[in-house]
């Protein structure tokens, strides 16, 4: 540790290095980074584990995720030729409600283990906002099996949805996927609101209707199960309007989501970012027309980049004193915590 | 067992003895009842096990509902005074999908056991159509945390939804407390069709929003948790549009589901049945409003009797041949199975 920290944290030009940290659902990245005073950060190298660090009932482990991170940042640094990091930034899925134990251990064990006295601890929803939109005030929606908007003003985050599948997520891809599997259970009993083209794909993709309970419910990824039938009810959309329906259903909620976090002044910028969005025109077309309707005074705008490159944004930022973005509990925490 | 087969089957007005039994997701109940011939079967004695029969992979576990089953039969066969049973039937809930395990031991183990061969398994929708409208064809929806109708026009039977709470069950207890926590979240962030009556429910019962997600995932019982809700809804109806408008949406799916599954034809009955109609008025107001304007044709009449009656109604009429509810794989099953 020592010898990292007597050593300057400078790169070739000049710069500094920085580590970015994303940890979700589908597995862990760390990008490294070089940042030169008012130049936007570049990423030079990065590393991904397809495995999700492991959340029990204490939150986050903060045991697992160091294991996997410190090897792979020394890595980093060492390929690199870099002396050592001026700050590092995690975005972390889950992070409002099961942080606490990274909160705990991450400031000292990066400290100790990698010489860098600045740490961001994110919610993934700020690292996608980060990633999307900048440091500018403005709403960002990130959807993929769930849905979450988060928007700014600088000065305060708020935050819509992202409540999980039973209590809202509402036009996420498991709200989609699973407003189609109960279209298609209804034409299989015959009911008001049914779908052939969808029971049709049911049974195309899961078997006989009836067993549809048995393959679903004893799982323990039941959202990722939901979601899975979402793009088959894009597919149908063109020509089942009850598929129609359902999408001009979610991309209202995506909207409402947005609608409530967005701050209020001229020409906002909104930015859709995420998995669902990859759905395209049948999703995008009535979500388009949605937030016309709902935020006229916003500005769709395209993701700049992923939650990664927002966590690498973030810690360029705390490297050179230039965070804007608001520090608030479970949102964004930084050093001392 | 010779014994038992040996002495006639008879009480002492005459008739036969039947047993009904009724598995559930809160217990498991069996009755003692006297069958004579033009009479209506009378309980004369019945036990109450409050702890579920275990379900597995392989099914509903037949072993431990013969553990319970059995040694109960003995004790109300002895206490009053009855020499043997000329029939048994058995509702299940999960029968149609999860019977397998009982089709094959129980015709055996209850010849052996309790020398009875005459044996009925039915779906507990089936039991619970029995127990409110006996032999006659017409349509019975029942409610609590899920939703199942059931109809038929005693040659053979229609189901409609039953799905469970991610695929259906829509208007039961689940689904309107699930819709009514969406509804807090909603207010709770500022999105369009949020209900701030609702919101204040969901603090005084859970606590702080944010931390619903926290208590509701990691229960193995999610159903029972969005169900217990569902009387606040109800509470907050009078009052709040956005809660009455959760309770008409709800009448409206179960009215859907009596449609789908009542036989054509003048003068149907459709039996309303279960703990969720105990919810009154704020439901069954805009419910009955439902049922005339989707089953014009159609009749509500109050339920006669519970599942564990309809057991016993099953069971009595094996025992006298006079089974007019249509057997069908899963829904009512008799021996020889």
């Amino acid at each position: 540790m020592g010898s990292r920290r007597s050593s300057p944290h400078s790169c070739p030009g000049g710069g500094t290095w920085v580590l970015g940290v994303d940890s979700g659902g589908s597995g862990l990245r760390v990008a490294l980074a070089a940042v030169a005073p008012g130049v936007a950060a570049e990423v030079v190298q990065s590393v991904a584990f397809g495995e999700p660090v492991r959340t029990g009932a204490g939150g986050i482990d903060a045991g697992q995720l160091l294991e996997r991170l410190v090897p792979a940042a020394e890595g980093l640094l060492g390929r690199a030729g870099a002396g050592g990091l001026a700050a590092v930034a995690v975005g972390a899925a889950g992070m409002a409600t099961l942080g606490d134990e990274l909160r705990a251990r991450l400031p000292e064990a990066l400290r100790r283990s990698l010489g860098v006295d600045r740490l961001a601890l994110a919610a993934d929803a700020v690292t996608a906002y980060a990633g999307a939109l900048g440091q500018r005030p403005g709403a960002v929606v990130a959807a993929g099996t769930g849905m979450i908007a988060l928007g700014t003003d600088l000065s305060t985050w708020r935050r819509a949805d992202g409540w999980g599948h039973l209590l809202g997520d509402c036009g996420g891809g498991a709200w989609i996927g699973r407003a189609g599997l109960e279209a298609a259970m209804r034409a299989y009993d015959g009911r008001r609101g049914g779908s052939a083209a969808l029971l049709a794909r049911v049974e195309a993709v899961f078997g006989p209707p009836a067993t549809l309970p048995g393959l679903l419910y004893p799982r323990a990824d039941r959202p990722a199960v939901l979601a899975s039938f979402a793009p088959e009810v894009a597919r149908c959309a063109a020509d089942d309007p009850v598929s129609a329906g359902i999408l001009a259903r979610a991309a209202g909620h995506i909207a409402e989501a947005a609608a409530a976090v967005c701050p209020p002044g001229d020409d906002r910028e909104v930015a859709l970012t995420g998995g669902l969005f990859a759905m395209g025109d049948p999703l995008l077309v009535p979500l388009r027309a949605e937030l016309a309707e709902q935020l006229p005074y916003a500005r769709p705008v395209s993701a700049a980049g992923d939650p990664l490159s927002g966590a690498v944004a973030v810690a360029a930022a705390l490297a050179t004193d230039t965070l804007r973005l608001p520090r608030q509990p479970g949102m964004l925490d930084t050093t001392p915590l």
